[in-house]
């Protein structure tokens, strides 16, 4: 199987090439009785068409390929509905690949390998790619790059301003009254830049407010989700001298904190305040509802897809940028009671 | 770009064809000096290489798509931790495609369009299309079926038992008590046929216990989400008769029923017990935590997998087979308020 050829398909059809081209490819001028003696034809020989032939004639698949480390992560799947109907609108089907945040799996998706031309296209969340990594891809793969790696100048990078939204996120903390503050979500050089920029908007928060870092407060996670922020919470709670609120870099990580508080009978707020990052779905059903930092998630995903089709529309090479989409603070129940 | 042959790149970097090949597939029998030469050629001319061509060799393209509706519903999400794993440590990469339900993305993505030969197979789980359009589909194509469509005998079908699960939902109602117990989230024909077991499991759970069914509980719902949920939960309470409990057909739907309830003042479960479907980490962590039906997410996955690869490993047609995963009731706060 698969090893037969157009000519074989047409010959034993009786037809020219071209018309078994044409069957393949769904064009319109093909009569039903020619189009039922080709599929035969191609049943027959087990004949699988080159669909790349077609696409290397126009130089494009049709394909734009998201990469990102973690589809159970709510913050990408809602962000896909966004980049998935605008790249549909724009005549280019989505295919979503999950790298686990494994460097090797990633290095090889932005690499030159025969993989590399099933898409026009890609926009990629990084876990494991270096800034070196990024810069050795294929050059000519169409690429923006969403979350932790900034721009190089040779592809875009869209994001929020994380420093100023952790600054906002931890202000207002202290604006309720709040003294001890712990932070969830650091991660450890070189991954988790992102993470690291929201440590640094943590201690800009304290340093304008004229209060003191207790580095002892600031919790690494492996990752940023249920189980890492219930877990965190619980070696918090353990302290002799607990915090009074929490920062956590996602509302994933939100939630599994307020859970370990909720099961030792602590009150959210009163007794623990906690506010998240990403606003997603879940947190505007919990109970407490979730506050958080709200990226523009629309406009995150159409600016992605905008400049990705732009680059694999233009011929010369594109400067790289960074695009900035806007964020907002949302208080809910977890800071403030009696927020509706 | 994208015109130049494999010949023109290697007759610009003065080597053989096999050479300019063995570069582009990644072999390692390449001097570094050889390799470079290539590659600049390559970027010269704006070579893109065939994928295919050596695809149709081994006659496979190492790509599984997976087909779903939606990827922000954490039941798939959760689904594709185990499916993405077990195909990659079978060699196969797995990609995603989200479909929105609409049927004609379906019908094209099962059909013998030029797509069909990005991938060696594909699960799929359908929400538009009718058992006439699955056996409309390409004949050729190694198929396995999740969720709504049982298997004709020419694909795999995997799922658990919807009608038992349901029946033990209400059952469990039934055993704390409950008698006016309704149910959010039938679909009507010829959609939803997922849904439609589960209605016939309430209905069967009623007769067993010897109570009537309210037909003017059962609330028909667009999807399985979190809004639709509070909707219908809304509009529930606002009877003069509001039910005393509720099987709702998906954890999603359960949490947002829950979310209405509590905005109401009214305790779960004193009030109005909830029990979900799925068992989502959501689930998990709520406040109340949701009682639920929960299929074993792994065992269906790793059946999906496993009989993928079996239909694309064998040049023998395989007989479609209805393969059904265990599943557990999980009594938990929204039924039982003393659960751990």
């Amino acid at each position: 199987m698969g090893e037969s050829t157009l000519r074989d398909v047409a010959e034993l059809a009786g037809v020219s090439p071209r018309t078994v081209s044409n069957v393949v490819n769904g064009y319109a001028r093909v009569t039903d009785a020619t189009r039922s003696k080709v599929e035969h034809a191609i049943a027959v020989l087990g004949y699988r068409p080159n669909v790349l032939a077609r696409n290397l004639a126009t130089g494009r698949s049709g394909q734009i390929v998201v990469v990102v480390p973690y589809l159970d992560t709510p913050y990408f799947a809602e962000l896909l509905q966004t980049i998935i109907p605008t790249a549909r609108k724009a005549g280019y089907n989505v295919l979503v690949d999950q790298t686990d945040g494994d460097r090797d799996h990633e290095v090889e998706l932005i690499g030159r390998g025969p993989r590399r031309f099933l898409f026009d296209g890609m926009i990629i969340s990084p876990l494991g790619l270096s800034q070196e990594d990024l810069s050795l891809r294929d050059p000519t793969l169409p690429l923006v790059v969403l979350g932790e790696r900034p721009s190089d100048g040779t592809f875009d990078h869209v994001g929020i301003d994380d420093v100023a939204a952790a600054t906002e996120a931890v202000r207002h903390l202290i604006s309720i009254g709040r003294r001890r503050i712990a932070a969830i979500g650091d991660q450890p050089y070189p991954t988790g830049e992102a993470a690291q920029l929201r440590t640094r908007g943590f201690r800009a928060a304290h340093t304008a407010a004229g209060l003191p870092v207790d580095e002892s407060l600031i919790i690494s996670t492996t990752r940023f989700n249920r189980a890492d922020g219930a877990t965190a919470m619980a070696a918090l709670l353990d302290r002799a001298d607990p915090p009074d609120a929490v920062f956590c870099y996602s509302d994933l990580v939100a939630s599994g904190a307020i859970h370990t508080a909720l099961q030792r009978r602590l009150r959210v707020p009163e007794d623990i305040a906690v506010i998240g990052y990403d606003d997603i779905e879940d947190g505007r059903y919990g109970r407490p509802t979730i506050s958080t930092i709200s990226p523009d998630k629309k406009a995150i995903a159409q600016l992605a897809v905008e400049r990705l089709i732009m680059r694999i529309g233009s011929t010369e090479p594109v400067l790289g940028v960074e695009l900035r989409a806007a964020h907002r603070l949302i208080p809910r129940e977890s800071t403030l009671r009696d927020v509706p």
